[in-house]
């Protein structure tokens, strides 16, 4: 159905390496369904668009006709810490494990073709082994090899302790390569030296051709600056309101922009999204439009095309100041019976940090309600009050209020 | 029956260092039993003196009212060099285990009293141990503490290869600690650091009272500067004929002669040891009497008392040229139909290491025959030939030479 070219077109596109490139072209002359292995952690995800580079990926690899594994690594995640210094890491039980894992299916599968992928638990070997077998695998790795690997080395240099079971666990993730006869195995930059130990041990252990490895960059988050995560704040959670997600990517920059289109859509191919930037950078197109193409193509993964269409045409309605807003999501908000002035209601729906922050947005005249305009700090709104608040033009909740 | 003190000054004698002494001085004081324990290779083993200084510390243990316990770590043995680069090391099967277990079994009770022997084999707790329970294990120690263990920081500074593995070893002997509730654990002064990974590992992980740790020191060999071993050749083996070991025993030198005394006689006791150094440094003893002594000891308990008569009355008949020689061990040495010149016998049988070696000897009027000596390098000797070859006072051997 596709040629090796195509193949390692969409496979290389946004890859950060690919050890050995010409290992993937010969194994992919195979003529056969690779196996393309990716492990997750067994604890309770809440996915945002970070984690969905990785997702997005194994989707290509399924959209090529290939086996993807989503294998969940809950042999470890069942020992906890076994140091017993992280008391917040706590063992997970067989139900919490399935639990975590029906919470990921709730998510992935947002990406992943269900069909096309082999859910699977580390555990159904490593539940089975003896300690002779764990210490064979131990044999495999020199400790000055896994010294190499930067975190160790930093932390052996700066003298802080690592337990000799941290050597062993990119071994078993490394085993568990071998366990699923995997042709390629996927992960971050930061997995690379795990990637690699797989490789090794398939080699010398499992006498079994070693997996190509791919490593995928991690995201840039919406500051433009930092990688996309939860504690920094410059995220979009895949279960996010739709137009939150709209909003969200409609404030992205445009160099950002093309990034995201090549690590995370699937309906933009490497050749429009070459055209869409030449288009913008001749100045034949508004790179809005490309931005909303991107919001339509995540609100449509996550929820469906109507969800999309729906969150678009209400954010554009209150951009635009046209149209109908009533599209949106109603956030209600309590208030005192006497209601509450504009500073201090900004404040409470979150638009604005602080009362200090509003008033300065006011005299800015960045403020709107119902699309108009509100310098004076005075105004009063009391319960029952409907419609959108707006601070600058991209930045906005429609909300209600009701008495406490 | 014996007091603290007693106990003390007797488990004390010869030892490297006790850990801690105050440890072992509570630990009596409880009045029970103490588990004393000492691990050994599941490897065939050909027992010499040097192997015996623990064993006889061992025994004064078991003199003293305590349980020994004499552990075979058959469960690394099984697993063999799971490297693959020592192909030497193979794999031992069960059915190995138990062969060189009684091999053990015939040359330790010897020293050790069997009744109150505990004989344990480690794969009894470690063949059932899980895979996750060996990663739990490995998470109670450091990469940076084990790496201060004296062989594995040079070879680590020398760059020579460390398999992770072998960073599990420490633990697992520790762990047997825990699994036998060892009070004491007994090893050369090379064992030191993984005795002490035992010590440390029944306190955090297995919540029993730290054990003791008892380190001896190795035997200086015949030759009075290097460790007794067999590759060095200046060591007498627990299965050498009763005359050799007298004859090896008697050529010691005096400093020697304490030392041995120190760490092997269970017969000689400190006191009576310190009075006859009294004497012989007085020059009221002859040390060829205290030597005798501990030749008598040795014969005595690797075969019997009337073994050790006879030995010793075939050693003086020879040295003193008066007496019965009979008593000694005939050895067939087969010689040509036409006889055998005076040096080239002499080499034969060992006395000498090559035919100049014996020409000089003769010369050196050091060579007797049936107690003359012989000075003829052209003296030939037929079949049918029977008595004592001497090379020296106390090198000899009695023969009987056959036809070829």
């Amino acid at each position: 159905m596709f040629s090796v070219e195509e193949h390692l077109a969409l496979i290389g596109r946004g890859a950060d390496e690919i050890l050995k490139l010409e290992d993937l072209e010969a194994r992919l002359k195979l003529g056969r369904p690779l196996r393309v292995k990716a492990g997750f952690d067994p604890t309770a995800p809440d996915l945002h668009l970070g984690h969905t580079v990785l997702l997005t990926k194994m989707r290509q690899f399924q959209d090529l006709g290939h086996t993807v594994i989503f294998l969940i690594g809950d042999f470890t995640g069942m020992i906890g810490d076994p140091s017993g210094k992280n008391i917040t890491r706590k063992p997970l039980s067989r139900e919490d494990v399935l639990a975590n894992a029906q919470t990921y299916a709730d998510q992935v599968y947002k990406v992943l073709d269900r069909e096309k992928t082999e859910l699977r638990f580390n555990s159904e070997w490593f539940g089975k082994m003896a300690a002779a077998d764990m210490i064979k695998l131990a044999a495999q790795h020199t400790v000055a090899r896994m010294l190499e690997r930067d975190d160790f080395s930093k932390r052996y240099a700066s003298q802080q302790p690592i337990a000799i079971h941290e050597f062993l666990y990119p071994l078993v993730q490394g085993y568990d390569s071998i366990a699923l006869r995997a042709d390629v195995e996927l992960g971050g930059t930061d997995q690379k030296f795990n990637l690699l130990v797989g490789r090794g041990l398939q080699e010398s252990y499992g006498r079994q051709p070693p997996q190509i490895v791919l490593t995928m960059p991690l995201l840039v988050g919406l500051d433009g600056v930092q990688k996309m995560s939860k504690s920094l704040g410059n995220y979009i959670g895949i279960s996010e309101p739709p137009v939150d997600i709209v909003t969200k990517t409609m404030k992205v920059d445009d160099g950002l922009m093309w990034r995201w289109i090549e690590l995370l859509s699937l309906g933009i191919s490497a050749a429009e999204a070459g055209k869409l930037r030449a288009d913008v950078e001749a100045g034949q197109l508004n790179p809005r439009a490309v931005k909303l193409k991107l919001a339509r193509e995540f609100v449509t993964r996550f929820y469906d095309a109507a969800a999309a269409e729906k969150a678009i045409a209400g954010w554009e309605a209150v951009v635009s100041g046209q149209g109908d807003t009533s599209v949106l999501p109603l956030q209600e908000v309590k208030v005192p019976a006497g209601g509450l002035r504009i500073a201090a209601l900004l404040t409470a729906v979150g638009l604005t940090p602080s009362n200090s922050e509003a008033m300065r947005k006011l005299k800015e005249k960045a403020v709107r309600v119902r699309g108009e305009v509100v310098e004076d700090p005075q105004r009063q709104f009391a319960p029952e009050f409907e419609g959108v608040l707006q601070v600058g033009k991209r930045t906005f909740v429609r909300v209600k209020l009701v008495a406490e």
